[in-house]
């Protein structure tokens, strides 16, 4: 959590409150600044589809929360787990977070431990460990670029799509957290903001940032950010990922896809940065990976807002897969590697996540 | 004008009402049909400006009528046309109608004739001409798409993107006219429409278009193109042009070069559709086509809409350039050819458009 803004996702026990997860509702960002009281999964799952927590590192802990929530209420713990790791497809953070909490709370069960509080305490963790990853992407990142990209005077113009800052992470977050150090490090001139259709999450939660943030910034429809490569205006993109399968093909938010594709043309770097916990060594090809398909009033508006036809067929799916050689550089809190030697990269790294990734891989195959 | 919707654009002049021209306000469709009633130049000028009137063809077309209001009431047709000529800065169109327009009027003036008369009817045979345009361009598109694209029992996979159906045109329009023809033919699967930010032509106007005309299509976010191509669901791009160089670059709407790069990536033929009328062979290169750029509100919303923070910088640019090399051909009413042959193309086509286009041009530089 950074700054003095309203925790993004924090763990409620006060005495009367009863257990809760309480989240800062990101559907009603930037106009108001608004707590959204989970009091048990189902509220948390609802919350969870209807994106008032998204953002791949933060579902992580979102989903172990969930697990401490079930737990706590006495609820059926396997079935709330279950529930939670299916709230939404695609981000393997999910599914990886309620794997741990499950993890503790059952092996403190079976050691006839405390398990509620075990399956807190893990979830307390890893939005600790969150936090770091954080800062640990954001100087890999931040080397990353001044290796890559040529010193400009004024600083690098950067661009990215969707959310990636301290809305989506126990710290300052992925690609958002690399673009923030570079603007202390004196190195930013502009971050060029997709305003990320359909929901908007460039236009309404990562100007909000920035804003805060104090970085020089500018928005755009997505469809701007061609000409701003053509014109050279770009010195390299950054994202984040929902997952990274096995052969390095990164899906993300839609539109990624073809941010790629146009920085590749134009030999522009294309830089992911997501933590370890996003790669999923199960999925062994981008192909593989399940893309969740959202509704279509997301994409024709409804009530008064509706600009399309009724009835239009509509075609919204909520991320697409970039595949390994049009990205330049996946880093991680463990380092910086090439996305296809992302099998190495979750191997050879020591931290806890890389560890128990490995672990809960081994259950959710069990 | 196709089928029995409103009129796109018509010239009034029962008695009691005065001379007027009269718009189907593009800005309340889908969900209007109302008719705009611009009976002085400026407030055709605000209709240009605001897009209740938009699309290259027809813009050219409100611009010659626009001349003979003038003229009918009386005002300094000089300098009416200036100010028409001006409304928009991209599409080429405008200032080719206005001329002619003009031109006829000058023509009969000096003659000692009905200048008026002659500049409406000079109007009335652009906005003839225009229609037969587009029947002739709908069958050199379907020609080429014949011998471009491999057949496929199910018909063809076609994506567009913005508004260029009989809403742009005195016809049918541009390149919807060709995705028309194609499904008379049998031979279109569905039509995939890029909603196309931020003003959502696709969304609200070629959906509209699509329905009334019976054609299969499907809407989705501009980002959302990206992974269609990658999925092989995309066999041709098909759009139309605000102005095409004499290098064969094309400026149309913001969004059209990232489709181009995507095409290009993937081998799939990119289209570009556009009446001769189009081509300015005044500018050299793409480089030096002006780019109009519109307000922060497009992007940001308003009102009760406004969905980014106050105050956030706004990068608004309405049009993009497509280098000619990214371009496969350029349908045109005189026939096809890639866009690197536009000044034979412009030449060796013995239609009046071509012709009065030279003679334009010569009067413009005058």
């Amino acid at each position: 959590m950074a700054d003095d803004m309203t925790a993004v996702l924090r763990w409620a026990d006060e005495p009367g409150g009863g257990p809760a997860v309480v989240l800062l509702d990101q559907t009603r960002l930037p106009a108001h600044e608004e707590e959204r009281w989970c009091r048990d999964v189902p509220a948390l799952v609802r919350a969870i589809r209807e994106l008032a927590v998204r953002g791949a590192p933060v579902l992580g802990v979102a989903g172990a929360y969930g697990v401490a929530l079930a737990a706590a209420r006495g609820d059926d713990v396997e079935a709330a787990a279950a529930e939670l790791a299916e709230a939404r497809p695609t981000a393997v953070n999910l599914r990886y977070g309620v794997e741990r909490a499950r993890a503790a709370w059952r092996a403190a069960g079976r050691a006839g431990g405390d398990a509620t509080g075990t399956a807190l305490a893990a979830a307390r963790e890893l939005h600790a460990e969150d936090a770091r990853a954080s800062t640990a992407m954001a100087g890999h990142g931040l080397e990353l670029l001044t290796r890559l990209l040529p010193a400009r005077e004024a600083g690098w113009r950067l661009l990215t799509h969707c959310n990636t800052g301290a809305l989506v992470s126990g710290g300052e977050g992925t690609a958002l957290a690399v673009v923030r150090a570079a603007h202390t490090a004196g190195r930013l001139e502009r971050l060029w903001i997709d305003e990320t259709r359909p929901l908007l999450q460039g236009a309404r939660l990562t100007t909000w940032e920035a804003a805060r943030w104090g970085l020089p910034h500018t928005l755009l429809a997505d469809n701007a950010a061609g000409s701003l490569f053509a014109a050279g205006a770009v010195d390299a993109v950054l994202i984040g990922a929902d997952r990274v399968s096995a052969d390095g093909s990164v899906a993300n938010k839609v539109g990624s896809y073809p941010l790629a594709v146009l920085a590749h043309h134009h030999g522009v770097p294309f830089v992911v940065v997501a933590p370890i916990s996003t790669v999923d060594l199960d999925t062994a090809r981008g192909a593989d990976i399940t893309i969740e398909q959202r509704g279509a009033e997301e994409v024709t508006g409804s009530g008064d807002g509706r600009h399309a036809p009724a009835g239009v067929a509509v075609h919204n799916p909520a991320f697409d897969v970039t595949p390994p050689d049009l990205v330049s550089a996946l880093v991680t809190e463990g380092g910086v590697a090439p996305p296809s030697e992302v099998r190495r990269l979750a191997a050879g790294y020591d931290g806890p996540r890389a560890t128990e990734l490995r672990e809960a891989d081994g259950m959710m195959k069990a």
